[in-house]
């Protein structure tokens, strides 16, 4: 949760330029058989990942790896899903104040909930880190686990991007889907690790992913349970419990998972600490870095992005020969719906 | 962490009375190949669990339960091996602080550690749960993970049981490690959901269980990352993070595993919400709560223990037809040792 995502926000409600690419490529069900990433151009970034992945499960190879110790962990929003231009969890908070406005009148008159139902985001981003914290609470707390999961299942069904004008669950990356396919075809165990809320993306991005609920870590509130007279629920708490960001991922995998990973993938400096201790395996590891350049078909930005921002990260893959990808000439298509 | 581990410790260091069963039964290895729980004996409690798995793993049942719904929890101490005369993790922590003690001569005169290095079980039960913290405290962290990793494994490997003079990692239950076998043959994830640290665990019961780290749940400090001038370490911090018991059982489950169990094994009220949690499974779900009947094999208590104590769980077991399990009549075996 930052400070900067308010404002942010702005933009999400005024762009009205759709950036919808018109250069679709279909690689045909031939190239699908015979190549494990077909959405992936020809290049190092491809070369480099299928080089690995052949090398470390060669039980020949020096640098085989176990079949237990082969635990991929991705970071989500713009990563595994387009971010732009606020993290998609700010768009279902802002959705959802607008829904349960009838049973709250005196939002009409409450920062910042008014500010949301007014259309107002400048004022909405006057409100800062704390109105932002307001949002998120009264949208994904109050509720029990079931219900808050009905709540996002509802909401993805129907919502579309503000700009791109398809669902959010259509944002996510076809390379990097192919990627986990393939990780999963050798024995990789995949895990989403993600600053966003865990019990958000567990709704529906299984589905998406193939990753079980239960390799999907994040951020979390705190949570109490309630035996309800023989029909106990979770209620959620408006308290934060864990922010599984920067530090907090290799804090949280060591925590859930209880493995150092071997193969990690984010876009972000919030992502450089689970890089840093992926690198630091004793396995030969893969460290890659999704470089958002690609202004036509998603978003360009690294270094000064409020979003996604991708500066010591970028500074430390190119010293340490990290993997980054160059979205604009790796990836020859974004997003799955560019394949129909 | 209880208060009264504590006064119980002082059992652990006078019972001299070995209660080493000399009535070991050898299944041959025909039996195994026909029977998945051969030191079950017949009965109720193995009828009702073959049943169950037979019914919800049958795709033309009402009751089939998907793969990925198919989550098998189970308590560790008491539930997976012993916890008499106290928690097992306990005898870490005291032959811990002996060996640090060259390091700390100032713990010579200082409690709890002074009636720890005099074996004085009297006086450091005076020191309460505050003296128990401490000594955990000081013996769990300070270090890194590798390092307590390292720590945990070199205890188990030559620590001895006070009374039954062998290894603790040979008091686990021989009729549980076929029962954790058996649901995984049936595509079951099984998982450990104890009270216990979840690293200490960690260290040494993926092996004897079957389980990988990643499925092990269990009460935890908390953590810091440290870049290390690029050999990054997690260090152990001398404080709470999670107390995986009671209520927070279920609570874990949902933060870890993010689904409700179908299949749940405890013996202490400690794991009655877990129990609940999973009776409240829309698909058929299996209660099972092992009761401590054998004062000959292994130890006999319930409801008025102070270590897993069994009283509002027996009702409550009783009173909706949970699988309760005797361990002096259900049980062929206690041990794996007694196989040999």
């Amino acid at each position: 949760m930052k400070k900067y995502v308010i404002l942010f926000v702005v933009t999400a409600f005024f762009v009205t330029v759709s950036c919808k690419n018109e250069n679709s490529q279909t690689a045909s069900s031939e190239k699908y058989q015979s190549d494990p990433l077909p959405s992936w151009n020809e290049g190092k970034s491809k070369a480099s990942i299928i080089t690995y992945v052949n090398d470390v499960t060669n039980s020949e190879s020096p640098n085989f790896i176990p079949v237990s110790e082969r635990i991929a962990t991705f970071d989500n929003d713009g990563n595994l899903w387009s971010e732009q231009p606020a993290y998609f969890q700010l768009f279902f908070a802002i959705d959802r104040v607008k829904e349960m406005a009838a049973a709250h009148p005196e939002w009409k008159t409450q920062q910042p909930f008014k500010a949301v139902l007014e259309n107002d985001m400048a004022e909405l981003a006057k409100q800062g880190e704390h109105g932002l914290i307001q949002l998120v609470m009264a949208t994904h707390a109050g509720v029990t686990t079931d219900e808050f999961d009905a709540d996002v299942k509802n909401w993805i069904a129907t919502a579309k991007h503000p700009t791109k004008n398809v669902g959010f669950n259509e944002l996510v990356y076809q390379p990097m889907l192919e990627l986990l396919q393939y990780l999963r075809a050798n024995d990789f165990k995949t895990y989403v690790v993600s600053g966003g809320g865990v019990d958000f993306m567990r709704a529906f991005v299984t589905e998406i992913y193939g990753i079980p609920e239960e390799q999907i870590l994040g951020s979390r509130i705190k949570t109490a349970f309630d035996y309800n007279n023989g029909n106990p629920v979770i209620k959620r708490l408006p308290e934060l419990d864990f922010i599984d960001d920067k530090e907090g991922k290799p804090l949280n995998i060591q925590k859930i998972i209880g493995k150092k990973p071997v193969f990690s993938s984010g876009n972000s400096d919030g992502d450089l600490q689970m890089m840093q201790w992926a690198a630091s395996n004793k396995y030969k590891s893969f460290m890659l870095y999704v470089h958002h350049t690609d202004e036509v078909r998603e978003w360009a930005y690294d270094r000064e992005s409020h979003i996604g921002r991708l500066d010591k990260g970028l500074d430390q893959a190119n010293n340490n020969g990290w993997t980054i990808i160059d979205m604009k000439t790796d990836w020859k298509v974004i997003y799955p719906f560019e394949l129909k």
